[in-house]
C-alpha cells in the first residue's frame, strides 16, 4: 500500500464520517480513496481508524469487537490497539513486534471525522479546512450523507457552474430558468488551492427551498452566491437573500436579509464512486428546529437531482472513456480546478520519488 | 466513433423503435450497435435520432426536453437541432460552429423507425427491406418488442432451423415432435443477401397457437412455411395452413386456407444483447381484433421459449468462448448465413480502408 | 478442455451432489472445478454426469429431457447416451462417430455422488476417501449442502485452526472464548495426504449445540476433537464428549460418553466459489430422529457464521489480491496443507507433461 498513487491526492484531509455515525459503539466500515477502513470511537472517546483487514487472515476488523479503545478480530481473536499494533494472540504468548495493521491519522472537527491516507508524518491538523460557521452556534444546520456512483470530480464540476441550477433544480434550489440567462459570475478568482466565484441574481422570486421556510412567500429578493471550491474537493457556499432593490449588491446591509452557509465534502470512495458529506446552515430563527429540517429535506431533494444526472454522466463515460468533452465559456472554473488538481498530483508524485 | 468496426455491418438499416414507442413526446434511449442513441418525434412529426450524450459534459440527451423538433440538455441547457448542431448555450452568445452531437439518418416505414449507423452518405432509403404485407391493410397484426441477453446471430441461428419448433415449441408454435422427424426443408435457396427455406408438414394437427384462433379445432391441415433470412438479421416467414389432403402442396388454391406473414428484426444492442422487433400478421377475419391479440400473446409465449434457450447458450459461450460447435446436416443455412455475414463485414472494412 | 490445469487437482474424486438431490428425475446443473456438468439418475438407477453443453449449439443439456439412461437436448432434439455419444439426430440418419459430449466418471458412495474431472483412465474408485461412519448404521445424521462465494482453501484454512470456535462460534459450536486460551492442539501429525490434529478441552461446559440434544444440560465435560484434513479438501472430525474428570484424556472409556463423526467435503465450483457438502453423525439415541434434525440445524447455524467471515475474507482478497497474510503459530497445519497442495499440483502438471 503506497502513500502516493497519482490518482488521489493522498497528503490531504478528507471527511471520513459524521460524528453521529459513531454513536453507541457503531463501527463504520468505509472504503476511503480505495482503501478499506474501519472507524470507531473507543471507550475513552477517542476516534480510531484502522485498515479494515486483519493482518493474519484478512478478515474485516469491522466484523470485530471494540474493547476499550482497542478492537479484536472475531475470527481468531487477535487484538489491535489504536496505533494498529497487535497486542494479543489467543493461545500464543510471544507477539512479533511488527505484527499489526495500518492506523490512519484522524481528527475530529466540526462534528465530523477527518482522515489522512498519505504519509502520516505530514498529517498536520492545521491543514484542515477552516470554515467557522460549522463551529459557530449562531449558525444552525443538520448534516447529511449521500453516496454517489460517480467520480468525485464530476461532482466538483457540477458545483463549478451554477447555471445548472436553472435546469437541474428549476423547482427546488434554482427557482427558474432565468437564473441561467440573466446571471453570470461577476467575479471568478483563481486561488492557490481552488477558485472563488460570485454570482448575483437581482429582483428574483425566492427559490422554492427558501420560500418554504420564510413567512413572506412572494416578496422579491436580491440573491447572492459566493462559492469557493477547494482542493481536494471541498465546496463552501455563502448565500444571501436580501429584500430586492435596496442596494444589497452595493454592500448595503439590508434589514430582513437571510443568510446560509453551506459546506460540501467530496471524499473519493473509489475512482468511480464518492462519499458526499454536507451541512447547510442558516442564521435566523435559530430557535425553530423545523427550519433546519426543512432545509435538510430541500437540499437532499436537490442533491438527488444532481445525483441522477451525474451518475448518468458516469455511466456514459464508463461506456466510452475516450468520449471527448467540449468546453464552453462557463467551464473556466472547472478547467482551472482540474488543471490545479493535476499539478498537485504531479507535485505529490515528484516529492514521493525524491523521498 | 468509427463508421465501420468489423463487428457490425454498419452500412445497413436496422429497426431502432416501433412507432408506438414515440407517442406523447416519449424519448426512447436505446443502445444500437453499441452506440447510445436518443430517438424522439418532434412537434412537426419528424423523427430524430441523436447521439445520447451531450457534447459538453456527456449528460444523456434522453434526460433532456423536446422543444419543437429540437432537444435541450437539461444539465446546463444546451440546445440541439435535429441535425445535431448546437443552437443555444444559455449565458453565452457565440456558439462554436462545430459544437454538436452526431445525428443518425432515420426513416419511418411500416410503423417502425429504421436507423443507419454507418456512413451517412450511403443511407439510401431504398435499401430498406421490402415486405409488402407490413403496409397492406389486407393483413392485420400487433407489433411487439423483446430484449435478448444474447448475440443477434444466435437468434438468427434459431430461426434458421425450424426443427427446433418440435422441441422448443411443442406446446405453442410447433404442435408435436413429429415436425422434426417427418418434415425437412424441401428447398434451401442461397440468396445474395441471405437464404430461403421451404418446409411442408402434411396432414398434421393444427399447432396450438393456430388452433386457438380458428373455429374448427380438430380438422387436419397441410402446413407450409417459407422463410427468408436476410442480412443483417431480418427474418420473413410466409406461413399457410390449408385443409389437409386437397393438394395444397401441388399448388392447388384450397378453400378455407389461412395465411400468416411474419417479420422479425434482430437489431444488435451490443455484441451480446439484441433488440427484437416483430409483427405477426393474418389475412382472415380482419374485423375481429381478438385474433391479432391472441396471436401476439401466442407468439410472445413462443419467443420466450426461444429466449430461455438462446440466453442459456449465450451464458455457456460467455463462460467458454472457444467451446467448439459441431455442425449437423440441418445447419447448412446458418453456416451459409454466417459465411455471408463475414464476407459482407470484410467488404465493408475493405471499402472503408480504400476510402 | 484440459485434464490438468495447475489450479485444481483434477486427478481426484470430489463430491458433486447428494443422493437426495437426484430423486424424481431431477437434473442437477452444477459447475465443478470450473466445468459445467449435468448430473442425473437414469431410469435404470445409474447416475450419469455429462458436460452440460450440447456439442451442436451449446444449449445446456440440463434443460433437456431424461429418456431412460439417456438425455435429449431440447433445442434440436439430439440424444446422448451415458457415455456422452450422440445416438440420435432428428431428421438426420447418419451420425458422425465422434459426435458427442464429455462424460465424467461418477461413483455413488455414502449416499453422495463422487465425480472425477481428470484423466478418466486414472479414475480408480478405491481412491475415494474411506470414512466408515458414513456407511455404518450405528451412526445417524442428516446430510447438508451450502454454497460459498469463496475459494475452497479459505474454508480449509478455517477448519485447520479450531481456535476460531472460540470467537466465530461462541454461542453455537464453541461454547466460550476459553476454548482459544485454554486449549491447544496436543498433537499435529503431518500425513502424506494432509494432517491430523488432536485437541482437548477438559472440564468445560458443554457447547450450546451439544447441550440442546442431551438431557443433562449442566454437567461438565471433557471434550476431545480429532480432525483430519485431507487432499483435496476433505475434513473428517471425530468428537467425543465424556463426563468430566473421569480420565477420558488418559484413555479411560467413561460411561455416558457421547460421540460425533463429521465429514465435510469442499468441492471447488470455481477458483472463487465452493460447494460444501457435510454430514454430522451421532452414536446415541439413534431411535430419536429429532437429535439428527437438531444437530443439522445447529451445524448449519455454525457454518453460516463461518460463511459470513470467509466470504468477507474473499471480498477483501478480491479487492487486493496481493494483501500479505502474516502467519501466527497456530497456522502450522494450514501452512503445511497449502504446501502439500502446491506439491501435488506440481506433480500432476509434471506427469501430464511427461505423458
Amino acid at each position: 500500500m503506497k502513500d502516493v498513487d497519482g490518482i488521489f491526492l493522498r497528503n490531504s484531509w478528507y471527511v471520513a464520517a459524521l460524528g453521529q455515525e459513531l454513536i453507541d459503539g457503531h463501527k463504520v466500515a468505509r472504503t476511503i480513496l480505495e482503501r478499506p477502513v474501519v472507524i470507531y470511537r473507543g471507550t475513552s472517546g477517542r476516534v480510531v481508524a484502522l485498515d479494515d483487514r486483519c493482518c493474519h487472515r484478512a478478515a474485516p476488523l469491522s466484523m470485530g469487537r471494540i474493547e476499550g479503545d482497542d478492537i479484536r478480530c472475531m475470527y481468531h481473536g487477535m487484538k489491535f490497539e489504536p496505533g494498529g499494533k497487535c497486542i494479543q494472540i489467543p493461545g500464543q504468548d510471544a507477539i512479533p513486534a511488527k505484527l499489526g495493521v495500518r492506523s490512519y491519522p484522524v481528527v475530529e472537527r466540526y462534528n465530523m471525522v477527518f482522515i489522512w491516507t498519505g504519509d502520516p508524518e505530514k498529517a498536520d491538523p492545521s491543514l484542515i479546512v477552516d470554515y467557522p460557521p460549522l463551529a459557530d452556534p449562531s449558525w444552525r444546520g443538520l448534516p447529511g450523507y449521500m453516496h454517489y456512483k460517480a467520480n468525485w470530480l464530476l461532482i466538483v464540476d457540477n458545483l463549478s457552474d451554477f447555471a445548472h441550477l436553472a435546469f437541474v433544480h428549476t423547482n427546488t434550489l434554482g427557482g427558474s430558468e432565468e437564473y441561467a440567462y440573466k446571471t453570470k459570475p461577476v467575479a471568478i478568482e483563481k486561488l492557490d488551492d481552488g477558485f472563488r466565484v460570485e454570482r448575483w441574481h437581482l429582483d428574483a422570486d425566492p427559490p422554492p427551498y427558501h420560500r418554504k421556510v420564510i413567512p413572506n412567500k412572494t416578496d422579491r429578493i436580491d440573491r447572492r452566491n459566493i462559492g469557493r471550491m477547494l482542493i481536494p474537493g471541498i465546496f463552501l457556499l455563502d448565500s444571501m437573500f436580501a429584500p430586492a432593490g435596496q442596494g444589497a449588491e452595493k454592500g448595503v446591509a439590508v434589514p430582513g436579509t437571510r443568510q446560509y452557509r453551506n459546506a460540501q465534502f467530496m471524499t473519493p470512495e473509489t475512482r468511480s464512486s464518492t462519499h458526499f458529506f454536507w451541512n447547510y446552515l442558516h442564521d435566523y430563527d435559530l430557535d425553530n428546529p423545523n427550519i433546519a429540517i426543512s432545509l435538510r429535506h430541500s437540499l437532499e431533494e436537490g442533491f438527488n437531482e444532481d445525483k441522477d444526472i451525474i451518475e448518468a454522466q458516469q455511466r456514459v463515460l464508463d461506456e466510452d472513456p475516450n468520449y471527448p468533452l467540449l468546453a464552453i465559456g462557463a467551464d473556466a472554473p472547472l478547467t482551472y480546478f482540474r488543471w490545479l488538481m493535476a499539478r498537485k498530483l504531479e507535485a505529490e508524485k515528484t516529492a514521493a520519488r525524491a523521498a
